[in-house]
């Protein structure tokens, strides 16, 4: 098993250390970490996606903020704040469509708010604080997630997934992979089927990189070859992870997890969800109301440095599909089990 | 609509002319003939899969009979018959699995056995009308396919296809393509999602390919994206191709196939296969029976002229997958429907 490399790490004291983070657009083929000791790294890295996944993002951008500061030290605090408001915002401004992103931001700035009378040498040593809570939050919600999700796993069992719901997208080890690691921590034995995913691969590209890391035995297969691995009986359950829950479960997620679901109850395999209480929107009755994004054509006619369809080829690509709740056996939060997936139990469970 | 290019096409007489391929590595990108006036020149473009699929092979082999005994017309007939059987035997040899390949060359062997008398000018004639010959019948069972299959699908509704069973592989319009072409050739304005069909793209690159050039409406989804595009109601039908069925109506063809079907079945739309008569193994009761070849992994992690996954990461790569008799509404020979899809009905329709 290869040295872990933490997907984002904080090294030095306050007013001089810098972000340090695993750069994901060189993955799987090599294994580099970017020092990010400028406000201006720190953004890049977050527009440019060295650093990605709705978790991930917020953390980095609350050390972020801290770098950003460090030029600031010298100034007077009705200065430093005026620089916070700043640099809180330049942030916000490195990828527009991401929640958790806004919501880290929020928590620097109220740290700066709560603390009104103190020194910027002192704020900057309260703004790291607040951003080393936000990292220990975010790892306490995927162990709390894997705990509850690897009791639905049973030893020796095969399990496949989709996407990437792994350490990658957050600052701990991820929410549907935290339960594949909790498993394999428990002595479990488990092996997991990666759905490669396409059109952009994270199945392939990373969440294969990271099983392989934590030396769980993983297996890459094509999206279309899911079918064929449940026939086989090469699997007895299937963890995705989830991009947004309505208040009755359903579920979005990779275009493509829907047809893992409708599969997986053709060959009477339990479809499980794993995703932090955050995901759920409650202002959604059901998955209807959730919006599809359309992506570019070129994600499917130019994958990967070739072009593989005639010029001029009309493309479909959702980035996201639904899954109904009826067709997810439970999902698996950090306080707890959804089980059976119901508007009832969602609300116990998320509001409970 | 662009010029439509045959897949392959005999140019000039017996004695002098050569047979002409659409070099299939080329596309989708690139739009090339190639003349092949060599018996080295045919036997590589077999090996290579300048030109593929079943049918279309064993017509090209037929032709580059005809192009390798050329050599031979001043010879004598005894020294003639040596030639064909070298020539024969050498093709036999360029795709050695390849059952068509060796029917095709064993019709050219009895065309010159039941002319035994006829001098090597003359038997050159024969050999020719042997070669148009096959290319004709090749013609008609696509024909005959695209006529009863049209009838399936209802005026200006979506279809949906995975892989390539076209006219590329085929000396005429193809199997389940042929039966768009026809349908489209009735005005049925038919809309057509092409699954793109890991690990290969045969459909990105070639069913999309011919569908455009034959101005048919037509759209290039990601595997993963079948159940999305089947829950917007995009589709009201599915039709594929099949490499071998049982006698029971199993279907063997390209990985993925059998995931369409379930989900075709999950949202109440009827999967249809169409092959000719040829495709059927009677010595197999079922689809159990049929070995499923694995290929290597590179396709899977290095498939787009990049390396998409980490080194070592093990693969499972089936070409094929099995779809059961009862997922499937009907398949559409040269020679009628079968409907339902039984034993009885298979016999009734092939042996009758």
């Amino acid at each position: 098993m290869t040295e872990l490399i933490p997907t984002l790490r904080w090294e030095g004291d306050a007013a001089t250390g810098s972000l340090w983070l695993l750069d994901q657009t060189m993955l799987p083929t090599d294994t580099v970490e970017i020092e990010c000791n400028t406000l201006e790294k720190v953004h890049e890295a977050i527009r440019m996606l060295r650093v990605r996944g709705a978790p991930a993002i917020g953390v980095a951008a609350g050390y972020g903020v801290v770098v950003g500061m460090q030029t600031a030290l010298g100034a007077d605090r009705t200065e430093f704040d005026t620089r916070l408001n700043e640099v809180t915002e330049y942030l916000a401004g490195s990828r527009p469509t991401a929640v958790n992103l806004f919501m880290a931001l929020d928590e620097m700035q109220e740290s700066a708010s709560a603390n009104p009378a103190a020194e910027p040498a002192v704020m900057i040593e309260q703004l790291l604080q607040t951003a080393r809570q936000l990292e220990a939050e975010d790892r306490e919600m995927c162990d709390a997630i894997g705990r509850y999700g690897a009791q639905l796993l049973e030893p020796g069992s095969g399990v496949l997934t989709h996407c990437n719901a792994g350490g990658l997208a957050t600052a701990g080890s991820g929410t549907a992979l935290s339960v594949f690691f909790e498993a394999a921590a428990q002595g479990k034995q488990i092996h997991v089927y990666a759905d490669e995913t396409r059109p952009l691969l994270q199945g392939a590209r990373l969440t294969t990189w990271e099983l392989m890391r934590r030396g769980i035995d993983t297996t890459l297969i094509c999206d279309s070859m899911a079918a064929q691995v449940m026939k086989e009986k090469r699997v007895q359950a299937v963890v995705t992870g989830a991009d947004r829950i309505a208040a009755n479960g359903d579920a979005a997620n990779k275009i493509g997890t829907y047809s893992v679901a409708l599969l997986a109850r053709a060959h009477g395999i339990p479809f499980y969800v794993a995703a932090p209480s955050t995901t759920f929107d409650m202002t959604l009755t059901s998955g209807d109301q959730i919006p599809i994004e359309q992506r570019a054509d070129d994600e499917v006619t130019h994958g990967f440095g070739r072009q593989t369809a005639p010029d001029g080829t009309q493309v479909y690509n959702p980035a996201f599909d639904v899954t109904p709740a009826e067709l997810i056996a439970a999902i698996v939060t950090e306080k707890g089990l959804i089980r059976p997936v119901t508007t009832e139990n969602v609300v116990s469970v998320i509001r409970g």
